[in-house]
């Protein structure tokens, strides 16, 4: 150990300071995550390692106090299915899913606009992957009817069906939502096991797995649930519980996927105590898709300026290409940076620094005044620089 | 959804009051991983979701604001070896560890005290385990010249090595610390990895890797470096970093094993901030051991009462069988739930509810005042029912 490893250390924490803490920040996956006004009183109470482990009796998912046994029944309700378990990240539950559902070397088929962890979890458990396609520019739109041609195309090439289908329901890309009733209507039909990754949707939109026909969801709580990070969710219909949470050989109380008790703490307290300010925002959904929808019309109004995906936004995910902003990085001395500097300066973060071409941003769970202002500051940089 | 779940929960908050935080708490769980007054500070400015992402440019590792990328390598530097990371689990670590440097089917040596984590890891991973005995009742201790002799049945049934051994440095069940040179010197002889599963000892006393022949340690955030839970430490010999910490395939700037960015937020934010206070605190472990055995001697004045394990202790988890206390609850109306009341009646929480025999405490990071004031709570107890 260095010698000086202590005092540097304690300067160190002094940086710890967040200072984008008191901007509006922009930043798609920052949105869902802002804590519950429940959630944030509870911090100091559970924010010591095992706190929430007083009670215990040998199973985190058995424990009455605080009521995991109960939240976890509750969860698979609110998300119209039976079964529900807490995990260490969504990209785990991906992985769970896989590991027990499929042997590797197996096919899984995927849409091209996945998230790049549901190919890690895959790569992770060994199996091969066969992508859905979508339209290119500029609406990059899933060609979900493909779902079915790939099925067809595997069980030709490898005399078997593809190991279980997965949709992921808000892409992080665009933020296209994909119309999941028209693929779980094709694994219906093949007997395939149907994930839907939720990651973006459940916990900010209604999200209902029976009426979907959804047999395993997976979502993620710092992204959508008012949570913090990080923790997953892994959702199913009872029929598939007894493959995926089988249990040890060796440890009976204990499921073997999850290696015992997945994640505690904060993670999941903040979790439970947003859960009712979660269940009512979920509501609103159409309000926060009417401020989405405002924004990109206010945006498109910058010279050259136009929303990529799906029109009208299906989600809060906004994906924006600026040739207006691109002429400006080209001019200034800041390059690409210019648009970040100028929004901070204005209160305004979450934009990548850097970005001034293609830059993607959400007003999820913003007051009126703040959509609105958000439009402004915008227009405001577009009209100093000309583009106008 | 059932149609009274937000009103249901809305009550529910309030329950998550943990009344037990106004005690002096003897779990020995969560003695290592009560905050740092500085870990407290942050708390706020991190809670939510992702908000360790502000500044990523890609990878969590790489992240130096907050700075990640400095904190991994000063903590490996700390424990005396070249790589550290973070993951969402000791026992997460464990799985990766066991599924990069070994195959499904493969063999492993561990102690037969280790935590039932290492069994899950290992069984998730598909490997078979070979347990080295202890010494059975009263001290438990490890055999570890048997390493020596398992390794050598291990060669001769499967024609070749264990994939690699490991040795829980402190037990869970007996807090017994292991002899690690013993083990390491015969792991190096035979050119087999050698883990430390270093959960309850790195991050409450001084661990050196180096100095101790470790090649790949883990440890747990929450139960030791007073962190917010769940988080893993992961870290090792440069050499064992191409194998454990291999990129995906085809997201070349993601570690496969853990995905991509294993852990964020609150968990990270609190080791990172704790970590002055930890490097600290390491080196006062004489003294708490001093505390450790002053109680050991204080209970065992109660009658027919013992401490189960290696004497004088070495760690801080104490294990206590108590013969008296047994007595008393065979005629109280309680049974063994009398002695869970009566501490708790004197301020003091965190002994299993029902035990009476036997039973699992730590006075790790209490003040003189307090230990003195917990031993004089369960003589004060022994002799309210005759046992001293």
């Amino acid at each position: 150990m260095r010698k000086d490893l202590i005092e540097t250390w304690k300067k160190r924490i002094n940086q710890l300071r967040r200072e984008e803490k008191r901007f509006i920040n922009l930043n798609p996956i920052q949105r869902g995550g802002i804590l519950s006004p429940e959630a944030r009183k509870i911090l100091d109470e559970f924010a010591d390692g095992y706190s929430l482990c007083d009670w215990c009796t040998g199973s985190l998912y058995e424990l009455k106090r605080p009521p995991v046994l109960e939240f976890l029944e509750d969860l698979a309700s609110f998300l119209g299915t039976d079964v529900g378990r807490v995990v260490t990240r969504c990209r785990e539950a991906k992985y769970i899913i896989f590991k027990t559902l499929a042997e590797p070397g197996d096919v899984i088929v995927v849409d091209g606009l996945a998230h790049y962890s549901t190919f890690l979890a895959a790569e992770a458990a060994g199996l091969k992957v066969v992508q859905v396609e979508h339209s290119g520019y500029p609406s990059f739109e899933l060609k979900l009817e493909e779902y079915q041609r790939r099925i067809e195309e595997i069980k030709r090439t490898y005399r078997k069906p593809p190991a279980l289908v997965l949709l992921t329901h808000a892409d992080p890309t665009y933020g296209n939502l994909g119309d999941v009733k028209k693929v779980s209507k094709i694994c219906r039909e093949e007997d395939i096991p149907f994930v839907l990754n939720a990651a973006y949707t459940a916990g900010v939109m209604p999200v209902d797995c029976k009426e979907l026909g959804v047999d395993l969801l997976v979502s993620s709580g710092h992204k959508s649930w008012a949570a913090s990070g990080p923790i997953g969710i892994l959702a199913m219909r009872r029929e598939y519980a007894a493959k995926v949470l089988r249990r040890s050989s060796s440890f009976p109380k204990k499921e073997l996927a999850v290696m015992g008790c997945p994640v505690l703490g904060l993670p999941l307290v903040t979790l439970m105590a947003s859960f009712p300010y979660v269940m009512e925002r979920v509501k609103s959904w159409e309000s926060e898709l009417e401020k989405t929808r405002y924004l990109v019309n206010k945006l498109e109004e910058i010279q050259g300026t136009i929303q990529l995906g799906v029109k009208p936004k299906q989600h809060h995910l906004i994906h924006m290409e600026s040739k207006g902003f691109e002429q400006v990085s080209k001019r200034v001395k800041e390059r690409g940076y210019f648009l970040y500097h100028e929004l901070k300066e204005r209160g305004v973060v979450g934009i990548l620094p850097g970005r001034s071409k293609h830059f993607k941003l959400s007003v999820y769970g913003l007051e009126w005044g703040e959509v609105k202002r958000v439009a402004e500051v915008f227009q405001e940089i577009a009209k100093k620089y000309g583009v106008m």
